[in-house]
């Protein structure tokens, strides 16, 4: 065990039956920033813009996070090649920076570096086993040259993929997180939450949970059935939640892809810091002891985690210097109205109001029933042609009518 | 006039018709990662952690903002005695470090440092022209030394106290921009809004508007009015508008803070990039060429304002190479129904989401009807009292059960 | 004065200081009963069902309505002649037949019987003064034979139309009324409400106000305008109000009929027995002494008004055998937890929910800007032809978007 | 086979594939318009007002009923002795009447005059079977004097006594239709909605559904499950849907009552016609044959059942001569805006906005999850005592805050 708890692993802490407070979302935080491209996703923002990114590792170590993710998503050769094909810069490079700037911010605090793989174009495409197995395995050797603290497998809809993931991520000897983007309804082949859970642990997995794609109570919900799932089977496994920050409950199994919001009108739906402090209870509560955000997280987010679980943590993240719990710092507004607000009760039973009359509050998800091997989500490098936006028109409206 | 365009003044350039593309909001973005606290809302971050602060502006730069406004929001003596008493850091120190970064930022882009002063606790105390003054006078001794390229007296309820500011930045010789944070109404002594333009000119500023507390299209609305007011008292001026990034039809002639969710719960009204579209097309109807926002305008809103107005001005913002034209980087995302929204059609037309069934449209101000003198806004330097919160709790019970 | 204040006129109990409770809306009740065409809304029930009439009669009787408007609406020859052809059944038949029912049933209980005229298609068709007051002396002809108590012009949204039918009635020299269906904004001409109520009493009708089109607490504000209106000028008038039982707060100068819901989907927008009582104290408080309903005005809205003055009036209607106040009589309901809510503060607090969470709060309405003698407007005696209705069509794709 | 169709019974008709269309809710109706008690909810007026029963049931004819159901509701003996003690008027007097006005209204058109009987405070006391059946017995008794031409046991929230009902009507000979009002979850001990019919038809019912406490949409998807459990068990029946008229998708396991805007603000919950034609199609296109609707529906309600099954029957109803199909009317109405409103188009895809932007769209349900047996439902003579008061209040409190 190392000194000061600090180089403590992360299955270390977790056995030890501390909370692990993960980081919120890069995708979504650097595209309003303004150094990630909405649409292809991928994140050569680690080599051209390496402040930015640092700049956000730190807001998030400030606000409690104890996970430094490297900025890897979608950094893989397949979706690379496909989405960026002008790019000067390599995988390996985008990889390697992200590793780096992970590495150094989490030296800087109470953290620890990891990197991970997701979902790639490959199995989409249907290639084969191999050929996926080698897109990670290439990932992979980055991360283990650069020597992170441990790994995630994540944002996988179909657990056959997340499993190959965690596979290659074993060989490394390095603790192994997997986490599907799958909502209490399992994955997109049918398979019950639970028995995903089971699956993966079965793999090698020591951490297992879901990210993104739903709700933070939609998703905790997810997380319990994985729970029952491998307790059922007499295995043994922590686990981990990192939800969306928006309001979801109108998608079904494709989670807010699927919404007519996605992804440049969402603003209405994002949590307050308040329902973060409900979501940070609730997976508490459900045993969760690895809780962070996805997509939509920001700083103030991940602090409001901190900040609810403080009493259990016994410590308050350097980021409190700069807010009042339940807004308490209020005190000093100058309206008195405004410092009228600076109570727990206040905060925790407002239902906010979202300023929009000619707005409804669900939207009708554009549900089209496609998965794995399905045309419509094969890779083609070229971007939309006339035809497919044709065919992507008809289902839209079609979608949209039988909502 | 200076090579390039570059140094060329802001009056300069309102004056060749340019539009002048303001930034978005420091104190709510900086909140949000971690660095600045609601309630005093004062920004010693400029010294302690720089850094945050120069990352914000190069943002904003990115998106096309060609202002660089100095971070020196409530960076008053009389403010910061009083809320944060226990600071080690002197009002000089924050004041220098703020407009030191500006300038550092500036220099990276077609963008001007600006300072400014806003309105003050004195004032609302009942403190004297002369102390008033002082007040400003304290700020503006380090813009000077700084030798920031042009002024600004922003976020004023009342127009006396605004063209107090106005008269004392004027000593400096340098271009003054007065933006009052008012909306349609007028100012809280019932000034109305053409009028208070009018006195703002006469005192000597260049450039009049409005800023903070109403949303985009409320301000637009006020500005116009200003205008009228200006014109037809044969006077001359450039029009400014900075809005919140909020939709607040609810609020009343306090603006933002009377409504139950300020400061902590506003995520729902945020504006998306597609209605800053919008403002952006209708200020520039308007005739109002200096645009920008306040509280709640992120870099990617900035970035929307510009791209609006990419055809006038002839220039993409340099973040623009991260976000395509009204979503049509979506051509490159998996999904094949996220590419069927890659259409301007799609995005101007859709209406968003809460995802929140139990919440409201609108909510009820807590409108107390106090303003300058009234004793509920006499400044104390201790923090609320009990006695106080029973007082304010009442008033707020009472306020919404009026509503 | 009559014996047990029975036959006491409609100005003796006025002038008294009494309060007189106007009966509900027949159009859209009998629309929705089944007896009365949207689109013409002519009133031939009264020759063919009468029992239907007779029945809805004795319902605001019964809930405490002092008055028995004759179900004369749109009963007047120009109005026939166009819209039922067919028809073979005279104007006069019809408001013989209406003036007898009302009279029968107001011969039942405590209510006078009243008939009315309203807004022509002859003056919208730019008919001559000569050619409109025709069309009303014929139906007062009708009504002075069947000697009905008094006599309401109503539902004018042009004044100078509204005189003409004031002088006209006054001939007759019973006590005339005269309602506007107009809003705070005033009549189509632009003329403000203050003067339009001005102008009716300099021709002689002794009480004004405002009926339909426009939702109870904005009709109490247009009546507000037209008192001051008529104090200002130092004359003397009655105050009447009918409102919507609909909540239609972004309708504008047209009302209603310019909501996308007009007229089949208009029920989310029904006020509640609730929202009858505040609007009530409301006008109450604002002096006026006549209060009812229009379209939408439902027998138990009816049976609110005279419940929320009861302790004013003295009296509880018949119909409150079967309405416990403020809900008293859910103290007898099966579940428990509606027993729960047999008070006062639970009803007058609860924000009723929709439960359309795909639905907005408010619509955009359909605002053509057209008005008397615009080709839009003039009457023909065919149904609309496929050119009109392409042109209508196209209207209204405008204003949606413009919304 | 009767001459004219006529005097063809219940199962006749559904046995020859006809449909037969149900009338709508008279207790909520009658409530509205002054006639019955909200809180005991009992049916007197069909004795002290039995022209007001009688219009109502003409006006469910003439929009195309084929049944009139005596207005029996809560008209036995335990119900009346508790609720009602004061009256004067003995249940047999109240049976009767209800079954002379079903049965006179029949004969004026193509209708079948049925009676029934609904669950018993005695069921809910835990009184014995005999006990149980004793009550409904003494209703049947006066059924079967009067001769109607079929019976329903309805609005049973436990299929025990459902069955129980259903065995003591079979004892008369005549065609029995049972229906409860359950939603999908299935009945208050957690019997599956499919079992419950299977026990229904093995009772002896011929015709099975659910009636009353939940939205259209979600009666017709509980009624699917009685087909489903029907069929797979070999056995035959017919089925039969009357939902509310209103939109409860928020309610759980009890329907509409635990809504906190029950009863008295039910109003922006109201389903639309257009509303009606989406669920009769529903209703149809899954085999029901027996479609009408319970509290909420009014006339137009039931019309529009009629009218969207006008080609599969053949036959408009008389109603329809006050209605264009689809808003055809409009052709004829003075603003052409509106005019171009009577297409199919329009009002199908209309969102009808509800006015009120400082409601929720969906409420939290108070469910206290109480059901046969628990004290809080033993019944009583008393009006709620202070101290049951008290209880209650407790309890909604707690069931709100839960929310």
């Amino acid at each position: 065990k190392a000194p000061e708890g600090r180089s403590s692993g992360v299955l270390e802490r977790l056995n030890a039956g501390e909370v692990v407070i993960g980081d919120g979302g890069f995708v979504f935080a650097l595209e309003k920033r303004g150094y990630v491209k909405a649409g292809p996703w991928t994140p050569e923002v680690t080599v051209t813009h390496p402040e930015a990114v640092r700049q956000l590792h730190r807001e998030f170590l400030r606000a409690g996070a104890n996970v430094m993710q490297a900025y890897t998503f979608y950094a893989s050769d397949d979706k690379l090649e496909n989405r960026s094909q002008t790019l000067k810069i390599t995988v390996t490079q985008i990889n390697e920076a992200a590793c780096d700037l992970a590495k150094q911010v989490a030296g800087e605090g109470d953290a620890l570096a990891a990197a991970g793989v997701c979902q790639t174009p490959s199995y989409l495409s249907c290639k084969s086993e191999t050929d996926v197995k080698a897109v990670f395995k290439r990932q992979l050797d980055v991360f283990v040259k650069k020597n992170v603290d441990f790994l995630i497998a994540e944002y996988f809809e179909h657990v056959e993929e997340a499993v190959w993931a965690v596979e290659v991520l074993k060989t490394s000897g390095k603790p192994v997180a997997a986490s599907m983007c799958i909502g209490p309804e399992g994955d997109l082949h049918g398979v019950p939450a639970g028995e995903c859970a089971v699956r993966l642990v079965k793999a090698g997995a020591q951490i297992v949970g879901v990210n993104c794609h739903f709700d933070p109570m939609t998703c905790v919900k997810a997380v319990k059935l994985m729970k029952e799932g491998v307790e059922k089977s007499g295995l043994k496994a922590h686990y981990m939640v990192q939800p969306l920050a928006y309001h979801v409950p109108d998608s079904t199994y494709l989670g807010y892809t699927e919404l007519p919001e996605f992804p440049f009108a969402l603003e209405p739906r994002i949590v307050t810091r308040w329902d973060v402090h409900k979501y940070t209870r609730e997976a508490y509560k459900a045993g969760i002891r690895f809780i962070g955000g996805c997509c939509g997280f920001e700083p103030y987010h991940i602090r409001a985690v901190a900040e609810e679980l403080a009493a259990e943590r016994g410590i308050m993240p350097a980021g409190s210097e700069k807010h009042g719990m339940w807004g308490a710092g209020l005190e000093m507004h100058t309206k008195p109205w405004v410092r009228a607000r600076c109570r727990r009760e206040y905060w925790e039973n407002l239902l906010p109001a979202s300023g929009r009359p000619k707005c409804a509050s669900l939207s009708t998800p554009e549900s089209w029933g496609v998965t794995k091997g399905h045309a419509d989500l094969l890779q083609h490098k070229e971007a939309t042609t006339t035809q497919e936006m044709k065919h992507a028109l008809e289902m839209q409206k079609k979608a949209k009518s039988s909502g």
